[in-house]
């Protein structure tokens, strides 16, 4: 364990041992490993958005091996995915990469305005497949956030118990907000904010925009002048928003980026004090060759070799 | 256990011995044990359909040992009924076909147009009747999904832990979806999907038809070219995006077809990587003597002595 | 047990013997003891109807004790009531009929188009108060049906567990039919259907008539041109839609019928293979000596005694 | 339910309405129905001697269909025996004799001086088999009969919540007692009184001698000038010392009797309030026809249609 | 299900359908399915005698996988072993061979005069690895028998709810006896009878001797002249003890008998009504042709086709 490690560590210490020993499991793993940044591979886009969608750019995604080879291949950190697709493609790959069990999921058949995800595994599922954390989805800003968050505490209360880390997406959705509020800074940030009060051990949220929604919260970034016109400053305010940088916040891409502008992004991130990326699409939807080079790319930005 | 049924074991590595050997036993069991390939006779239309509907037909279906003995006298390799059918009819066939009891059913008593399934029976249940496995239905699309798969969950985790095989009937319907979209190809394949990231170890879906039901999939099968014009195709999309065949996939025909039209789907099935199907009302609603002809012909055509 | 009742226990093969014990003690017991029929009391009206609707026409029935004295008088296979009922009365009767315990109840303070029943007691109460079995009410057609299927289904594995026989009530009511839909033919048949599915040993329906609710239905009775012209022939269709006659069906009668239109529907169960009567208001709400010789002669009827 | 079976009851108030419906099915059973006076077949000699000494005499008995039978024709009140008797022979005689659950039993492979029998089923047996009660054994005077009381007010706190009766065999064993001591008056109306203590609805004792075994005793059978130098005036002694006759005691008889000196401990039974017999080998171990025709002088002499 | 698989269920009809089924498979499986005869390979050598005393006379059987080759190819009705030898063998053999879990298990290193077996597992243990039945050794004899039937007793209730068998090692030990006394008919034939008692399905006893132990029994045997000088009579008695032949017995062979001995005490076993034989010793001690060979001769006396 070296300093950053000791340091970061040390933020969670009212977490029992073995949370802080799988959260370092994650942390010392990979490329990043020790460098007190992380890059996850997830994937749960088959569930949440459907095959095709998901697989057809690049059908070797279809078999579940082939995330366990990539993210071992590129020296991720971690990869999520839900219950089936841990269990058809763990057999190889034993002990190669830390595993995120991913809790729930949501899927598009049905496409509510105020979306749940059904609980699809658990934390027994976790620990007899060997994984280092549980996932979990909230959408704040859902009519269906209440229940939510009641299941992400009782998750997590047993997850703890248990010593695993809890990652929790924490993705604004919902009646209670506009499109392009869902990624409005305020939103992100105050999203980052719920999933840190509800004892997340590591935040996923959205890359924010520059847009504010909500009106008095509005006033206030006037008011005292809040700097948010730059990514690198969003990405700042958002982690200072999950415990002052004292919780470990990682941030997903979009699909549609031009690689340039992903590497830009990861940039920001990493300047604004942002811990990693949670790449999935624009990872597995390249050939391997091509996500091996891209990924390199970005594990070379936090890790400082490339600028 | 030969060659081919250790390559479909190994895929279910992550479950305990005990579901692998229910999975065996369905596997080796009647005219196509050893093949690969299964032919399952599922009768729940009495309570799905009612009655009349389900057994005037044929009227020896009104007694629940019929089932059994069609069942075992074609050869196939599993039986399924809700828990009254079991009960009633086992005494006289103990061990002399896999069972699997059907864990939730629906009634047309009341159409909704968002239906959920009533869990009817349990996995105590399953124990004590010496089935060797479980087989539960979601319906991806009802505003009650979520609650489905959440039930599957827990009763498939029950399940597993006392060594049962979990048979997940994916049937999409519901206000998501149009009437023609619950067949629709990448409906199918995405209800198929679903199934197996819940950790079905057999899935059942309806053969799909050349429709794409979702706009945000049909750019994707247009941009990719993902042939789906003849039913070879769609059958090997569907089990493709099942974790690219690593998991057992049968399909359902419907009612009406004609004979022929039906071994043709059968072939279909099989040249597409389809692993079997699941016939009810094509079997059980015409005289025993038709049924055993026309379940030989499917048998033979799964077995490859016919074309 | 003589040859009639050795044939009805065979088909509940799969219940344990405790189960077979409470149903042989109903079958047995009686001025039809041994003869494969049952005409059963029940006296939920108190709180299903209110109290003067039910018991002002005679109101020795205001008094818990007076049911048991007319069960037993009358030679009735069981008494069938809600907990307090039960508890209010028994003292004075202990093993002088079999009782079966109503564990859930509905009463008319709120009319809902969709009913629920409430559980009211459960399988300890029936098993401290010396019962044989316990009854349920299911109604298929409310939109509340999957919840009481579920319901259904926890009382029943516990109380066979206990060695207690189960009872279904199945009435089809709710927003899924018509009102006269509620004692259609096809209707009465899927509920029959329904509650064997469920693991009902005894279940109880209304007598059905001539009238087909369901659409789909309608096309398969008069294709299959299934006799339903006759009450004789509607209660054949309704036993054989109970798994052929493999479980004990008995019908309730309604309010108004003359008697000579009752016996003549007691007559018409006899024939098309019924099991019995289940009659409450016919017999509680007249004079005792009334009610005794109007049971004397139902009784009678499926003796044979009577034609 | 007669005056003296009323009365009999009257004495059990305390126990629930599930407890005294048992007592009932056995007290109005059989020949002596209705009388008050009971004679049950216990087989438990099997266990407790071993098959040889129990079935030669009669190798009906190596047959666990046999004892049904035996008590069926003989029209006893209940048959008693351990757990594979019971299930084993049961299927054929459903709801034709009540059963009583022998719930610990002790073999002779090794014959300790303070003996403890070992708990063999329990309550759940007993419901799913349909008994009406359990049955225990207690060894008053052995150094384990702490153990054996706990374990019987256990089992009884079990079975009476499920309503089923409780009987005990009280038979005083061990290091604390002279062999002779085993039946001295004193110490069966000390296990009497012990046997009531602990909950017992039946007390099965053995029949006492005119020895009195403790000096304590002693002193007080002389000062008191306690009648028991006949038989009948021990018995009443005995049936006083379980609370004045309230609570129902019955006696067993040896092995080696003249059938006239068996007769003659019948009538002192009868005539010094005792509730009945429970006879094991002496009607099992002769052929039945034999069998039949010595139960019924028992049963003649308890109904006194024989003096 | 042919008619002597139907008769020998029909002796279990108190067990519910899945243990009824798990009997099936094991009386199906093999060279003897469908006889009605069983052979069964038992390896608990290893913990019960040490590795050296039991493999080094075949080394192959220091590794587990032996035994389930050794058991699939010879064609034996099932496999039993201890929790630690199924689990590190059965991967390559899912399905092969029904499995046996001996639950209990003692060891050498101390050799007490009252021995109890350790529960080395359980229920959980046999449903997670597919087994069809649990496997428990009772000592009659040993001042430890009560705890030891209590255990039975507990995991026999766990085992048959789930559905499994349960298989009864019943080898009277301990201070009660003398060295010769374990193998006396008398105490064997008591042993099968405290087996049959406690509901063990299938039970195991040595072959018997022509010694009786108990002085009370030798009265018996020699009042009632019960043949048992030929090994064919004492296997008659023994049989005949565990309730007259309707409990499945089988016996096992000690070491160091010739083969042709061997082969005579299985026709012994054969025309005295026994149900077949459990090798362990004499068959994975010597190499697998020959063992191969050897029980060919066993199944072929079994089967008719050797006299």
């Amino acid at each position: 364990m070296n300093d950053r490690i000791r340091e970061i560590l040390s933020w969670y210490d009212s977490e029992n041992p073995g949370v802080r020993t799988n959260l370092a499991r994650m942390l010392n793993h990979g490329r990043l490993g020790g460098t007190g940044k992380m890059v996850i591979l997830p994937v749960d886009q088959g569930f949440e958005h459907g095959p095709a969608r998901s697989f057809a750019p690049n059908p070797a995604g279809y078999d579940p091996r082939y995330f366990f080879q990539l993210a071992i291949e590129a020296g991720c950190n971690a990869y999520a995915a839900p219950l089936g697709l841990l269990e058809a493609g763990i057999a190889d790959y034993i002990g190669d990469v830390p595993l995120i069990l991913k809790c729930n999921n949501h899927d598009l058949l049905l496409d509510e305005k105020d979306p749940i995800s059904a609980i699809t595994s658990g934390v027994g599922d976790a620990l007899r497949l060997g994984c280092v954390a549980v996932g979990f989805t909230i959408y704040p800003g859902s009519a269906e956030r209440t229940t939510m968050y009641q299941e992400l505490r009782e998750i997590a209360e047993e997850a703890k118990a248990a010593g695993l880390a809890v990652v929790v997406w924490s993705y604004p959705r919902g009646s209670g907000l506009s499109k392009e509020g869902e990624t409005a800074v305020d939103v992100v940030a105050y999203a980052a904010q719920i999933a840190a009060q509800l004892g997340a051990d590591i935040i996923k949220v959205k890359l924010p925009s520059e847009k504010v929604e909500l009106g008095e919260a509005q006033k206030v970034y006037q008011k005292y002048e809040i700097p948010i016109s730059t990514l690198t400053e969003r990405v700042h305010h958002v982690v200072q928003s999950a415990f002052n940088g004292r919780r470990i916040v990682i941030f997903s891409g979009g699909t549609y980026a031009a690689d340039e502008q992903f590497f830009d992004e990861v940039r920001a991130i990493r300047d604004g004090g942002g811990f990693g990326s949670i790449i999935g699409r624009n990872s597995f939807q390249r050939k391997k060759d091509d996500a091996l080079k891209f990924l390199d790319t970005v594990m070379g930005i936090y890790k400082g070799s490339i600028q």
